[in-house]
């Protein structure tokens, strides 16, 4: 395959119009990978630790779920990423609730 | 304020039942706020990489987003996390398009 055909393919692959921003571009998305693994990581650690407090709650005789926790949880995303915070912050909660 | 006092204020707010599980529960919402910390400045730094991409893209002459690359970060969180890591990489997106 000529280098051509390859700067092409990549320019396609990357949407981008120039070499130039396909390679930025490629170097960038490797960046992005790199973040969604580690966040995707801190996610199921925050699913674990939020099994060990439903289960506990649940052992003493309280309800699975704490809403007035929830909310607290809704407004601090909410502070920092805005309205789609909230959003994000909603699909994180039922993720940590799991099924048990 | 007595201790009893405290202990009962301490499992209200924790929906627990036993001191025991309040105070199991209270350390582990802490390390829930500093996961979530650590979790909201990674969408702050995917947010910012996110960007740089799509100014490079537009200015190259492309679109500002790129639909494949997209539904694969969608299997991606979805392969790590099931059917709510869908939801909550549509989120994310919607968070990293910005309006610029």
């Amino acid at each position: 395959m000529s280098s051509t055909t390859t700067a092409t393919d990549t320019t396609a692959a990357t949407g981008a119009r120039t070499d130039e921003a396909a390679a930025l571009i490629g170097g960038a998305r490797e960046r992005i990978d790199a973040l969604d693994d580690r966040i995707i990581g801190l996610i199921q650690e925050r699913m674990a630790v939020s099994a060990v407090i439903q289960e506990a709650r649940i052992t003493s005789g309280g309800r699975r779920v704490n809403l007035s926790r929830e909310t607290a949880v809704l407004s601090h995303y909410r502070d920092a990423l805005g309205k789609p915070g909230t959003a994000l912050a909603m699909t994180l909660l039922e993720l940590c609730r799991g099924r048990v």
